[in-house]
């Protein structure tokens, strides 16, 4: 029997507060041929998640904790080495959760043949992945925006973000970005929000949103959570909806040190709903939302920008990178997705003329 | 013109945390006889809900104050004096927010006319009056509530928590709800509950919640908010629904004391979701829910208790007992509906057989 060897990234301890390249760990294991059903899967590049987070504290049932030990998570693509699957064959491209290692032994179920056209391999990781689905779903099905509403959307220099502003825009919404600094700012707006909000310039976050949404906020995104979802509470309007996709502000804090939510009175009076959800219980349908997701590309309604991390020693050595990686995304330095690029593409992964 | 004297409670001052007899005035005011399409109402009984604390205090557009001087409100039930309006004529019984006052004239539309049966006048201020159009609509449409799911009610001794009970046992789901006293629980118990929690005497709700709830909790439906909303936050079941009926720990509390809802994280990892709502609302489908909650008692399953203030001395000067009994609802101690009886009630007010 043929084996390969696996890099992989695990757990090495939980992290208090940020992590720190010591919470990581790199080894190497011995993969077998994958089994009835299986694919065998070589990593091209993988997406960094602050989403992960809370998976390296220790937790519940329903939000299960990575084990000391265990395999860091993350949506990747890559390439078919053998499979004993009959919907995939040597030199497909796939996406799923491959994981932080350089191969994936992978049940076919879990992976999306990947249908090659005019967009790169990591499309597949943004607007038509995970943070794409997210944003579709978050602002159509959750937050059921209509034309004519005005939807705000935190964290909204991150993928999800702007792909949720843009998702808004999309149908007709006014859509307003709050991020961090003047450079993000600028990001949103070239993104293709209407306005944005500079929240760490802003001494007054409620009377900022009163300038920029003068009618209220009928769709709050929220991937941050934290003190900021109490205020903009304060600033919904009568049925408005809040999607919670994301915590940022409260994934490095534990419940006792959260600022808390204590505008609970304003959902009775304002008749406000609020909701999480996990974009993979929507699974099938996502073709419909790669469909419009790939209509809006096209109309250059839905645009992205991409940061690929490559060892340029060796490509293939791109593993090693991606503790620090990650723990610079808790830094919110970036634009756009971060990717890191854990092994070399195959010519093939080239976009092809359609 | 026959001018009718008026006697009324309005608000004095705005309380301070717990309501104070000085919060309130009685005034004496001359009412003229009622204008086209207008009723005047002589009051027999107003019902006493702690739901309206949060007016009392400064507040903004969705959440209108009462004024300094402005009447206090209430839901009551009362006798047609006089009436402009052709779908009320003198001697009837109607239902409506008819405020702390001896007489009121209101628009015929806000008024609902009490159709004369087997049951008495103050159930249009119990199961059939708001207390019991909340409980319905919370628990079957926010809640969404199914057959052989696990129903959490907060303040489940008090009338809405009651009745929401109640209706999520009439449709077939196991019923817990959290009281404050032993004494609130066997009553919790009487009134149709499968189990009682008194979270005064728990040491660690989250446990008790686990033990009377093994399988965890589909729907809360809360009229406390506060730290207890987010305890419960952590037993719910993937998919959970909230309903936020009341929030009766935060009313007396500004929001920076307020502990706040810090699990938020949990509305992602189990796709929860927190409602809140407005009954009247619903108010054209008041019809379907009255009539599944007069079946309801019929059958037995709907069941109150009522707690009638009356001033023995002078039967027509309960207006002056009302701030006393209001203060009350604070400190916990009663059990059932609290209504205050106003003016004495016509022979014909008595139940009719049917």
């Amino acid at each position: 029997m043929t084996r390969t060897v696996n890099r992989r990234i695990v757990l090495a301890a939980r992290p208090v507060g940020l992590p720190r390249e010591s919470d990581f760990a790199l080894e190497e294991v011995s993969l077998p041929e994958p089994g009835e059903g299986q694919v065998l899967v070589r990593t091209l590049y993988l997406a960094l998640d602050p989403g992960m987070r809370p998976r390296l504290d220790p937790g519940r049932t329903y939000a299960p904790s990575i084990e000391i030990g265990g395999l860091l998570e993350g949506a990747g693509v890559g390439e078919v080495v053998a499979s004993q699957h009959p919907g995939f064959k040597p030199g497909d491209f796939v996406a799923g959760a491959l994981g932080w290692q350089t191969h994936a032994i992978a049940g076919g179920r879990m992976l999306m043949r990947i249908p090659r056209g005019e967009l790169p391999l990591t499309a597949w990781l943004g607007p038509l992945g995970i943070p794409g689905m997210t944003a579709y779903f978050g602002v159509l099905e959750l937050g059921a925006a209509k034309a004519g509403e005005t939807v705000l959307v935190s964290s909204a220099a991150g993928t999800v973000g702007t792909f949720a502003g843009q998702v808004a825009g999309v149908v007709g919404c006014r859509t307003v970005g709050v991020a961090g600094s003047a450079r993000k700012c600028e990001y949103v707006r070239q993104m293709g929000f209407d306005a944005a909000i500079d929240y760490k310039a802003a001494p007054d976050l409620g009377a900022a949103i009163d300038q920029a949404c003068p009618d209220g906020v009928d769709v709050y995104f929220d991937n941050v959570g934290g003190a900021m979802l109490d205020v903009v509470l304060t600033r919904m309007r009568q049925g408005g909806r809040v999607v919670i996709s994301g915590a940022v502000a409260d994934y490095n804090l534990p419940p006792e040190e959260r600022p808390g939510i204590k505008q609970t009175l304003l959902f009775i009076t304002r008749r406000l709903r609020m909701e999480g959800f996990v974009v993979l219980d929507y699974r099938t349908r996502f073709p419909e939302a790669i469909q419009a997701m790939t209509e809006g590309m096209a109309a250059g309604r839905i645009r992205y920008r991409e940061n690929i991390i490559t060892d340029e020693a060796d490509v293939n050595n791109g593993i090693t990178r991606l503790p620090g990686a990650y723990i610079a995304l808790f830094r919110g330095e970036g634009l756009g997705r971060q990717l890191v690029q854990i092994g070399a593409a195959p010519a093939a992964a080239e976009p092809q003329p359609v």
